[in-house]
């Protein structure tokens, strides 16, 4: 992308700082970097986090957790790009308020309050706009956070898609709760709270028009309920994860690097639906790198890990909640999959870009 | 704009609730919903606050505050689309870290915590990714808060423009300080902090390919310094507000709303420097309506003005601080100038969009 004349001209800082992602090896920003995978890790862990670092800020992880006047809070921020902004089950404002407050949910945190800021492209529809407001209206009701600040722009037509949102969240976290993404241990119990791949099959069905029997609807749902009695249920919970972008395999590549562990996973253990099955063979996707939405990992002590999974099935976004895995100290920051044909294979991260605008 | 098949298919809902704007009047979002003024107004006030009607939702501010475990904070939100990327005196990523900053400062907050969330186009050079993170490294050292959180996004090519980032942040509120959009009384003095129009003439200049004997840079800047001296100066300091979209005419007029006041001002108070008086000439703007970053307005009661007047013309950012006005209770929710050849008029909200994608 040519540069205008007047940026030529008024040239960003250098500040005599290489960049260090080597600029002839990716000269150009791929969808690929926005997916969730390795080269979303590279920008982060190798651009960006280094730049601003400060013991807060957890490049493998979705929120930052800090103490001020006593007490704990988690503080998280996603934009929402998701094309169609309207799909089976689900659209970009529900997931927006959701979304944010399953990643402060991930941190341990009661989600409080929510701001929203919009990015609209000139002509959107009015009648459109008012419907997503609609909507994250009933999804704050329904996850019991309070949209307090927000902000709106309008970019010209043609350089922007509709509509595009982010949100940020604040929540509490309270004494005694300690979930990090670091937190992983050898003999740690790998939950998984349902079905893999709803999500992502949900949006990839209407974008290439793909008919089941019965539409897949997406997952999307608020997961601060759930785990605000998983956290009644156990003190031992050590890690929570929304496996969103780059799937389950990359959520929990993610978790094995960040807390120097190995983590094992059995094949059959997980729970995947037909349809879904069906729809990935069709479409030449892997499930574990399909995204999810009203899904969460929990990574429990032993001890706890019975009464957790008990709680889980009973809260109505856990009924098929199932022990996947578990966590080892062999192969630190690798996952590896005993598959349903008895052989064994490593589980990387997601390369490349599976699904642009998934979330 | 059509909806595609697919989210005909599966509408938004609608809950039965008509949209607060006849959509006839506006059936599609135009670059003036975005501009700062009456209809970006329209929106927030009639569209978007009221479906999420708390007490802490302030829709004529940039900032909630609230209280959590005994302590006050403040929590902003903006995204930032300004178009070039990089202007006369900064660029995007500077723009974004020190917007936030400010809206905090506007609530009397000092900004402790920082988040950065972007939309990247597909094709966006790395080069240019790299300059706007060091850019924001920058000033983030400067204005002495921390990045914490973040999340990247890719767009498809043709679906955004380079690059757009939200910023969202949370501030303490020190015992003592009461600033709010709705503190300003009778008899309060307006004090601005420099001169105005200086940051929307910058990058009309670069747009309209103007020319300067030296060219019009953009006044950017944190204002948590000079707000810290203030408050320490004074705990007479009842408003605070930066004027940047709508420029000063706007945010006057959302203070006199929301305090249900009056307020005058007088037109040869006001700092301008020669040559964006000439570029605003030039461009057929009233200045009074042009974007400004880096400055501030205070109402202050009459007992406090000359303190906080003495110190902010102390600080770097307010040398050419002056009083413009005052507070009347009079015509509440009016601003009236007094212009430099004796007459008064009222000075309205912006109309219109004078200048889209300014911030």
């Amino acid at each position: 992308m040519a540069l205008e004349k007047s940026e030529k001209d008024n040239p960003l800082p250098m500040l005599g700082v290489n960049c260090p992602i080597p600029i002839s090896e990716y000269p150009q920003i791929l969808l690929a970097h926005g997916g969730g995978g390795t080269l979303s890790q590279q920008i982060i862990k190798k651009m960006i986090a280094p730049q601003f670092q400060n013991e807060l800020l957890s490049p493998l992880h979705d929120g930052a957790i800090f103490t001020l006047g006593g007490t704990r809070f988690a503080f998280s921020t996603d934009s929402y790009v998701v094309s169609p902004i309207v799909f089976p089950g689900g659209d970009i404002g529900e997931l927006a308020v959701y979304g944010t407050v399953n990643d402060l949910s991930m941190c341990g945190a009661r989600p409080q309050y929510l701001s929203a800021a919009f990015v609209i492209e000139e002509g959107f529809a009015m009648d459109d706009l008012w419907r997503v407001i609609l909507s994250m209206k009933a999804a704050a009701e329904k996850a019991g956070i309070l949209l307090v600040t927000g902000d709106t722009k309008v970019v010209d037509r043609g350089k922007g898609d509709k509509i595009y949102i982010n949100t940020s969240g604040i929540g509490t976290i309270r004494e005694g709760v300690n979930v990090s993404s670091r937190g992983a241990r050898p003999g740690d119990v790998v939950i998984l709270s349902g079905e893999i791949a709803v999500h992502g099959i949900a949006i990839m069905s209407v974008r290439e028009g793909l008919e089941f029997q019965s539409p897949i609807m997406s997952d999307t749902a608020p997961l601060n309920g759930i785990v605000e009695s998983m956290l009644e249920a156990s003190p031992d919970i050590h890690v929570l994860r929304d496996p969103t972008r780059g799937g389950v395999a990359s959520a929990l590549n993610e978790i094995a690097e960040s807390s120097h562990v190995g983590v094992e996973i059995q094949q059959e253990a997980i729970p995947i639906s037909e349809p879904v099955r069906g729809a990935c063979e069709i479409l030449g996707l892997d499930p574990l790198y399909v995204a999810n939405e009203g899904k969460l990992i929990a990574f429990v002590a032993p001890g706890g890990a019975e009464d957790v999974l008990a709680c889980m099935r009973q809260h109505p976004l856990g009924k098929q909640s199932a022990v996947i895995g578990q966590v080892v100290s062999d192969h630190a920051g690798t996952v590896v999959m005993k598959t349903s044909i008895g052989s064994t294979r490593v589980v990387g991260m997601l390369s490349g870009e599976q699904l642009p605008r998934i979330c």
